[in-house]
């Protein structure tokens, strides 16, 4: 499946990245050889979406504990801790980031016979595996929502559960077809979504963010389908900004908004206003790939996420099923 | 006051038009020798907002009626209906082109001994003026809508009248901000909203056009501006596309919007869904200034505007008053 994976181990010491930023237009690898350029690379957005970011710190975590036993000829858990803050503090508004690093750091120390860089390959070979896992159930989940002659908009780049819902829905003979946003500043709607589902047959439409309303308004769009970078336990959901304008349109024309929600909801963020926004460097809104776009004397704003509250959300997609938004806490948090 | 008007006569048989779409890194000029090219400059949106267009495409006209007078010796009614009608088919959603060009068609039809040419250019004078009072006025009516410190998001590029209504505000005192939607594909808020206002020294943001719901949840704006290409007599107004989504987010998160209106409603439109809505080449949505930005086997759709219904519409100003938008059609059929 396309997307599921873009970082790779090459040898024992480097970790290489395929640039997303770069797609589809060229397949660019980036090679990080310490955490700190893993750290780097997950900030300017060479890794995309909130799973794939986790995976990528844990083997910049990796990195840092294979430094530590060449420097020291041991564990280090002060290093690994200091390594695991500085990739953590990469991208605040996803929870996965901060929770397998934690659970990383967690099995080294509780298993001090072992090495520490084997112990973390263990887990993020387990945990790609997991991934992977979660995405099909949360695709198959999906796609009994759909119906043939659907077509369903989607924003930014929803994970590959959004791919697999599409290819399951073709293996189930459903016809079902895809509008995608193109999620300025970094178009991972156009780059990612909509090239992958195109690469797998599906018929599928590009349109500028502000043209979702009029599609939905026109009767082209029967379903909207988006990701959580958090889930609170009230059922808000953090994702890629214009979620929310999204969600309120859909609800004000009658159609379902449904959140692709994979592994649920972060037990530890009881409701969505304690979920921070990240702001990135609003230079990027003010440069299109490195060409400016206005005068001088503009300055931008740029919020990467933004929060859809609970009473928007038709339901939340997730690898146990689908659950209405409001009820996701109580059902996660068993 | 940029950007009011960007056509000039040379001489007497040429018509520059500064390029729009190339505002605000390069002024380029681009010369018109006939109404063919005019109507080509139009359609490639070389030229922007529906009273400008109309302006250009009357230039046109200008340019049809002095060869027609080159070849003929006198006037070609036929001659002239036929270029109209070509200029006319440019863009079908505003209606102030088909106004002016039906306008000058019949200034000329009942002035029998003067020159088509000297009759076109002189009602041309009259518009131009006429269109700088509109302006004025209704910047100065929308000036009595802002307090001091209000934060104004604005779409696309809703013509001098907001130039006008930012200039009064900072001349009356009042410290108003703008944050400005870029408003793909041809980043109009971008390239001419924003540039323009921070060269007249307002504080100016810009953002996504996916960004403007969370802007607008998070309390960082009090009122909303947007123009029309064309007010229907039941107050439903056609803008850029992005103006229904703004309007159903604004009115959920009980922001007030409000429509530039300039000269008032199109008494020959009775409801919205009249409205013409163009459909633009895709490859336009495809494409970021000329680069790809996704996979060959994607699709586009390109609707140019957006019908947003009366009830979600605050208030329209004109030149002559504020008004609500059901009263438009009221006010304005006498």
């Amino acid at each position: 499946m396309h997307l599921e994976n873009n970082v790779y181990l090459e040898g024992e010491d480097a970790l290489i990245i395929i640039d997303r930023r770069k797609l589809p237009r060229s397949e660019a690898e980036v090679y990080c050889t310490d955490y700190v350029e893993v750290a780097r690379a997950i900030e300017q957005m060479m890794v995309q979406g909130a799973g794939d970011i986790a995976i990528t710190a844990g083997y910049g975590l990796y990195l840092a504990a294979r430094e530590l036993e060449r420097q020291n000829g041991g564990r280090d858990m002060a290093g690994l801790k200091q390594a695991a803050d500085r990739l953590c503090a990469t991208r605040p508004t996803g929870f996965h980031l901060a929770v397998l690093l934690g659970k990383l750091l967690e099995r080294v120390r509780k298993n001090a016979a072992a090495k520490a860089s084997e112990i973390i390959l263990a887990v993020l070979d387990k945990s790609l595996a997991r991934q992977r896992e979660i995405s099909q159930a949360t695709g198959r989940q999906a796609e009994t929502l759909l119906t043939s002659g659907d077509t369903v908009l989607t924003h930014c780049f929803a994970g590959a559960g959004l791919l697999y819902m599409f290819k399951y829905a073709k293996e189930n003979g459903k016809d079902v077809k895809a509008i995608c946003t193109e999620t300025r500043p970094y178009l991972q709607g156009a780059r990612l979504t909509a090239w992958s589902l195109s690469e797998m047959g599906i018929d599928t439409s590009l349109i500028t963010d502000n043209m979702a309303a009029y599609c939905l308004s026109k009767g082209m769009i029967q379903k909207v389908f988006a990701a959580a970078d958090r889930i609170a336990m009230d059922g808000a959901v953090a994702n890629k900004v214009g979620t929310l304008q999204l969600a309120i349109c859909a609800r004000h024309l009658g159609i379902p908004l449904y959140i692709l929600g994979y592994g649920g909801s972060d037990r530890r963020t009881l409701r969505g206003h304690e979920i921070p926004i990240e702001e990135r460097d609003p230079r990027e809104v003010l440069e299109f790939q490195g060409t400016p776009i206005t005068g001088d004397r503009v300055q931008a704003y740029y919020p990467a996420f933004d929060i859809t509250p609970p009473e928007l959300i038709t339901g939340i997609v997730t690898v146990s099923g689908i659950y209405r938004s409001v009820e996701i806490g109580a059902l996660q948090s068993h």
